[in-house]
């Protein structure tokens, strides 16, 4: 929750982010900007509910990104984390399908506790990050319930079950969002967008991250009328995404897998769009949709990449 | 819950136990009886929400020491679990002063997803223990909450937090079992009481642990009206507690500690009072109540023990 006025200096940057690739770049905002100058809205379209207890996998990752106790070998989850719950669970005849480490059960353990005494996940989330030493503002995209599903030839599977449980392997014909006509944007979101200086979509997957986030009543309107600069960070590098199933999924859409189709679909919320040096071949499709192209090196794999790129996006600002 | 026809042969057990020292007697029985000749009823008056979680202390102890899975050294809790999840809820910020442990943890979390979903805790008890391979009836006295109550010199303390949290010190003037007048005998123990063939109250804390069940509406005066044999081993020796507070809390409540006044406190529904060869010289006391008293070595540290003493106690049958 936004509970400061914005300080001048930097642009106050109300970032748009799902899970691995989008908590990189809101890593490297997090080590450029002060916790007032940063919103990070997140993805809750993947939110599951697993043996009773309330997971949101995309504010985990980016509360564990943040905090630094995240696993740098697979993104997600916590370093260094054990099983042994999730194991018992087995012997209880519990389909423990879905990898949840000993760490990461106490988030939701305390997470369930919290709803149930009749929080908002906006509420809780802040409690959990301020624990974890996390002040950077990770706000959920909402706080009532959203529902990505997929449709595909091996049935309607919610994100997570499409994503982990069928390693996305099955074909994708339709993705939506299930609930999203009634949910409202989080507190902390419609605050962020009357106070943010600058709107960034981070690399994330624009059907199972973004899109969920950009379906919620209204938000995509006042993207559009948003008076700042409005950046898009493609997720798709070469003709493929960095991370994750994108580009899968825009061949079963029957799109090209190309960063010029992501634009496309940001056209009416996107002033510039930042592009990696392999997709230069490209800028001049960019510009012709009347969208400035940022070419640049976009895979982060260091902190410092991280904090490059976040520093080039800052320096964008009006 | 019994859902078979009693069989001839052994006589048809119904045991009362608590925590650690009534599940030693109960293994020795499962170790002797068929599943349909054995139904142990437990304590559930500390019962407690731990992190939003149904945590079920006794019914665990049982359910983890006839599964085999049970801690040797501490008698509760499981073999090898380690404490993952509860350091990360300390930092969350959480008092997490009652030990759980990430396979203990596994429990909880099922148990309260089943009860949640809307199953009593007999049927959550009773699946959970089939899938640990636990095939003798383990049954909660009532599926309504009775909370165990102590009066001390630090206040009103919880029975968990008195003896884990306060390490069993502040001094006791009294003893309640909140919620009893209105909580009804569980479906498995109303059944039992009816089809046994021998009532065993197991070496457990008189207070603690056997009262609550006791104060049930209706379950003593059906155990004096019982017309099998009721058989009462001491959790007293030699003028200590076995294991457990139980002769603290007997000093301090004005009372002799010795076997003679638990025998006492159980005249009206005891028939042979199983006391050990340390207290032989008490065993006249026992007689002038007009109780049988059984002088045997009650103390059970190997498998051996607890066959020989149960199979003393099932050798009283009528």
């Amino acid at each position: 929750m936004v509970t400061h006025e914005w300080s001048f200096g930097p642009p106050a940057v109300l970032a748009f982010a799902g899970g691995v690739g989008g908590a990189k770049l809101a890593l490297g905002f997090s080590l450029c900007l002060s916790p007032d100058d940063l919103v990070i809205c997140v993805n809750t379209g993947d939110d599951e509910t697993f043996h009773g207890l309330h997971v949101s996998p995309d504010l985990d990752t980016m509360m564990y990104t943040l905090s630094g106790l995240y696993n740098q070998e697979t993104g997600w989850g916590l370093a260094g984390d054990t099983f042994t719950a999730l194991e018992m669970l087995g012997k209880f005849g519990v389909d423990a399908w879905f990898n949840l480490g000993d760490r990461d059960f106490a988030t939701h353990i305390r997470r369930t506790q919290l709803l149930t005494e009749g929080k908002t996940l906006s509420e809780v989330t802040a409690e959990l990050n301020r624990s974890l030493g996390v002040f950077h503002g990770i706000i959920p995209m909402s706080d009532d319930p959203v529902k990505t599903v997929l449709t595909t030839d091996e049935g309607e599977l919610p994100m997570q079950r499409y994503f982990v449980g069928h390693r996305a392997e099955p074909k994708v014909s339709e993705v939506r969002y299930v609930g999203v006509e009634t949910a409202a944007a989080s507190p902390g979101l419609q605050d962020a967008l009357t106070r943010a200086g600058m709107l960034v979509l981070c690399p994330s997957n624009p059907y199972l991250s973004l899109g969920p986030i950009l379906a919620l009543p209204g938000v995509r309107q006042r993207m559009r009328a948003f008076s700042g600069k409005k950046v898009c960070v493609s997720p798709i590098v070469g003709g493929e995404a960095v991370t994750g199933p994108a580009g899968k999924i825009m061949v079963e859409l029957g799109k090209q897998v190309s960063c010029v189709e992501v634009a496309r679909g940001y056209r009416d919320i996107c002033d510039v769009f930042v592009m990696d040096d392999q997709d230069q071949a490209l800028a001049s499709e960019i510009e012709e949709m009347g969208i400035i192209p940022l070419v640049t090196s976009t895979i982060m794999n260091s902190e410092e990449d991280k904090i490059a790129l976040a520093g080039e996006i800052l320096a964008l600002a009006d």
